[in-house]
C-alpha cells in the first residue's frame, strides 16, 4: 500500500473525481467566495440510540497538512481532463480556512452537524471525500465499542479484531477508536505502538494442537508465562478445564494461571460448568474469559443470565459494526457566500445555513436539544465549537484519554432505553428552533417554484 | 496514520499479541520444525454462492519485505514481556518460507484452502493476523463487486464508495477489488493513480445548489465539460430532466451532453419518465445512470422490469459489502513436523494435512471440486499452485488486468444458481476425498480420547 510513499490516509488527493471536476469549474468561473459544508447524519436507525463523534482528530491533521503532491499532480495531468490553469491552482491548493466541530467522543443525533467547514467552495469540495471517509468510520466504530461494552456492564471487554478489521488500517482506526470507546486494550500491536493502548493476548488453538496433548502445551506455556490465560476449548471445552485444575495440582502453590478463555460452543452453559469445576477444585481466583462471535446483543444476554463470566473478547463485531456497518452520513453545502444553501432531493432535504446545537442537561441528564442557526442564542450547552482558524489548529489535539473520558461521561448522560442494543422506535428528543425551519420552509419553496 | 513511517499494511508487527506471546513460547522451547497453514472460509452462508479469492498478492509482497524495524522492537522491548532472547530472534526474523496458493480471482467454496503456508512455527504463527487480513478483506469486497457486476447485466458499474469504505486505505484497497471484481471503473483517485484504474465522476448536488438555480448550473458545467453527465434530482428529479432539455434547445448542435444521473426516488419510475422525455425531446442518445443505496438485489430488480438505465454507480454496498460485511475464515495449522493436526472444538472442526482442492470441468463449467491430500493426484483442475519458496516469489506479481481477467472466466463457469443475489440453499458440491475423511476422522477420534 505504499507503492507511493505515502498512504491513501494522508494524500491529498483521497478525493472522488468528481470533487475535482467541480472545483475546476468553480476555478474556471471565479467561483470563488467562501461556503460552509455540514456533516450530519441523516438517520440512525433502529438499531442505534445515540452516535459518538470520532475521527475529529483525524480530519483536523490531515486539513492541517493538505496540499498534492508532484507525483499526484502528474498523474492528473496524465489523464488529459484537467487545464494547466487547474493544475496550477491545485499545486498551490492548502486549507486555510475554519472547523467548528463538537468535540470527539460527543453523542449526536440525526441531522445534528458534527463539523462544520469554511473554505473557498473549491476548496471546501474537495475536501468532502476524505472529511466523510474518517468522521463516518471513526464514528461507527466508537459508537459500536461503547454500545459493546456497556452491555458488558463493568466487565472488561477487549478488541481482538485485527483479523477481520477492513484492511490493516481500518484494524488500528479500530482499535483506537475501541479504546476511546471503553475497552480496556486491544490485541492489535501496531495500535499498541502507535498509540500507547494496553495490549492483551495469550494463545491460540494452534499452540495447542502443535502439542502431542492438551495438558503438555498447558503446561509448557503456564512455564513461560506464569500469570497467563489458557484456551481450554481446542478438544473438548470441560476437559480443557479438567486439564486447567490437574496443572493446578501439579504446580500446587506455583499455580498463578490467571484465567481460562472459552472460545466456542454455549458459552453460559460452559461457563457455568466451568465455573463449577473451578470452584470445586478451589480454583474460585481463576477468571472466565469468553471470545468467539460476540456482540453487544449476546454480551448482553449473557450478563442478564448472570452467566459468571469476568471479560470478553470481541473481535468481527467490533472493528466492522457488524450488525450496522455503514452510518448514513452527508457533507452537505449549507451557505455559499454567506447566502444559506438547502437541498430538496426526496427524502434527503436538508436544513439551510450554518448551525448550532444546544443541549439541555438535567443533573448530568441529556434532556433535549435543539438545532438552531448559528448565530442563535438559545439556552443549553453549544455543542460545536470553532476549532480551527485559518488553517491552523486552536489546541492541540485532544489526548485519547480525554477523548475516552468524554465518552464515558456521554454515556452516562444518555437516556437508558437509548443504551440497550435494540433501541427501536426509542428516540433523542431534537427540536428544530422555529427561525431555521421558517429559513428553511422559506428556501425550499423559493427552489420548488424556480425549477 | 503514519506517525511511525510506514503504514500498518506494511508492517512486520501487524499481529495480535498472542501471535508473539506464542512465537516466543515456541522459540524458548526449542519448538521449531516446519508448521503449515491454511486458510479457508468456513461458511459463506445463503447470501454468498461463492467466494473470490483475493489479496494473494498483498499478502505475498508483505511476506517478502517481513521483518520488524527497530522501533517496533523497542516498542515490545518497553512492554516487559518478552525476554531480550525472543527480542533477538524477532530482529532476524524473516519469512523464509514457502507459499502455495489459488491465483488470485479464482473461486473458492467453504473448507477449500485459498492459500497454504509453511514456515518454522514461531514465523509461521506471527504472520496470522495480517495474511487472515487481507485475504478476508480483499475476497470479500472482489466477490461483492461481481455479485454487483453480475446483477447488472452488462450495464457498467463504477464504484463510487470511497466516502463510506472503513478508512482511506480500505477504500483503495475496495476500488482495486471492485476493479478486479468487474467494475468499470471508480472514482477513487488514489486508486487511479495507484492502480491506473479508469476514473469517473462529475458533479454534486452542492454544485447545483451553488449556483442560483439549476438551468445556470447546468449551462456552467456544460461550458466546461461538453460531454459531461449532469445530475438531476437536486431539487425534483423531472424539473431537473426538463433543464437538460432547455439546455439541450439553449445549445442547439452544441449540446453533447452525455448522460444524466439520479441520485434518489423511485429508480426505476423516474428512468421510465425520464426516458420518455428524453426521447420526446430528440435526446434519445442521452443515457441515464442512477445511483444512490444500491446493491445486487436492487440492480437485479431494476433490470428484471427492464428500467431503462444505462449505468449504475455503486458506493456504500460494495465498498463494505453490506449485506455481508464479514465472511468466517480462518488461519488453522494443519501440520507440524510434517505431521497432521487438526482442531475439534464444536463448530470449528477442521481437516488434517496439508490440502489441495480438485475442481472438474464440463465444457467451460465448474462441475465438482474434491478437497485431498496435498499428495493426492485426482482428476480435475488442481486449484493450489507453488508461489513463495524460500521467500521468494516463484513469478512476477499478477497484473490487475489478468485477475479481472480470471474473475470473468470464474463467474462463466460457476452454476447459475449461485450468481443469483440469494443462493440460499444452493451450494456447490465439494467433497472430501476417502483418505483425508479417513485420516481426520482417525485424530479426531485419537484426541478425544486423550483429553
Amino acid at each position: 500500500m505504499t507503492e507511493h510513499g505515502r498512504d491513501a490516509a494522508d494524500s491529498g488527493l483521497f478525493t472522488d473525481l468528481y470533487e475535482l471536476s467541480m472545483a475546476e469549474a468553480y476555478v474556471a468561473d471565479a467561483i470563488d467566495a467562501d461556503a460552509e459544508f455540514e456533516v450530519f447524519f441523516r438517520d440512525l436507525g433502529p438499531q442505534r440510540g445515540y452516535a459518538l463523534a470520532g475521527g475529529v482528530e483525524t480530519v483536523l491533521g490531515w486539513l492541517e497538512r493538505f496540499r498534492l503532491r508532484r507525483d499526484e499532480l502528474d498523474y492528473l495531468s496524465s489523464l488529459g481532463y484537467f487545464s494547466d490553469r487547474f493544475l496550477g491552482w491545485l499545486e498551490r491548493a492548502r486549507f486555510t480556512g475554519d472547523v467548528t466541530a463538537v468535540p470527539e467522543g460527543t453523542a449526536v443525533f440525526p441531522h445534528e452537524p458534527l463539523m462544520r467547514i469554511r473554505a473557498p467552495i473549491a476548496i471546501a469540495q474537495l475536501l468532502e471525500t476524505r472529511v466523510l471517509n474518517a468522521l463516518h468510520f471513526e464514528s461507527l466504530i466508537t459508537t459500536k465499542a461503547a454500545r459493546i461494552v456497556d452491555a458488558a456492564a463493568g466487565r472488561a471487554v477487549v478488541d481482538f479484531g485485527a483479523r477481520r478489521a477492513h484492511g490493516a488500517d481500518a484494524a488500528v482506526a479500530a482499535a483506537r477508536a475501541a479504546w476511546i470507546g471503553g475497552c480496556v486494550g486491544t490485541s492489535n500491536m501496531v495500535a499498541g505502538q502507535r498509540f500507547g493502548i494496553p495490549v492483551f493476548g495469550t494463545m491460540a488453538h494452534s499452540y495447542i494442537e502443535a502439542f502431542p496433548d492438551e495438558l503438555s502445551a498447558f503446561r509448557a506455556f503456564a512455564r513461560h508465562y506464569p500469570e497467563t490465560t489458557l484456551l481450554v476449548d481446542t478438544y473438548d471445552t470441560l476437559g480443557g478445564v479438567r486439564n486447567v485444575i490437574r496443572l493446578a495440582r501439579e504446580l500446587g502453590d506455583a499455580f498463578r494461571v490467571q484465567s481460562i478463555r472459552i472460545d466456542s460452543g454455549d458459552l453460559e452453559a460452559l461457563s457455568r460448568e466451568a465455573r463449577r469445576l473451578l470452584d470445586e477444585a478451589d480454583l474460585d481466583g481463576v477468571r472466565i474469559i469468553v471470545s468467539g462471535g460476540l456482540d453487544e446483543r449476546r454480551i448482553a444476554a449473557l450478563m442478564a443470565a448472570e452467566a459468571p463470566i469476568d471479560g470478553f473478547g470481541v473481535g468481527t463485531d467490533l472493528v466492522i459494526s457488524r450488525d450496522v456497518p455503514t452510518l448514513d452520513c452527508a457533507y452537505k453545502l449549507v451557505s455559499y457566500d454567506d447566502e444559506p444553501r438547502l437541498k430538496g432531493s426526496t427524502g434527503k432535504a436538508t436544513l439551510p445555513g450554518p448551525k448550532q446545537v444546544f443541549r439541555r442537561w438535567d443533573d448530568g441528564r441529556m434532556e433535549a436539544d435543539t438545532i438552531a442557526a448559528a448565530g442563535e442564542a438559545l439556552a443549553g450547552e453549544p455543542l460545536l465549537r470553532p476549532v480551527m482558524r485559518a488553517g491552523r489548529r486552536l489546541d492541540p489535539p485532544s489526548a485519547l484519554e480525554s477523548v475516552r473520558a468524554r465518552v464515558g461521561e456521554q454515556l452516562a448522560g444518555l437516556p437508558a432505553p437509548l443504551r440497550v442494543p435494540d433501541p427501536g422506535a426509542s428516540s433523542y428528543p431534537v427540536a428544530v428552533s422555529e427561525r431555521l425551519q421558517a429559513e428553511a420552509d422559506r428556501l425550499l419553496a423559493q427552489h420548488r417554484a424556480a425549477s
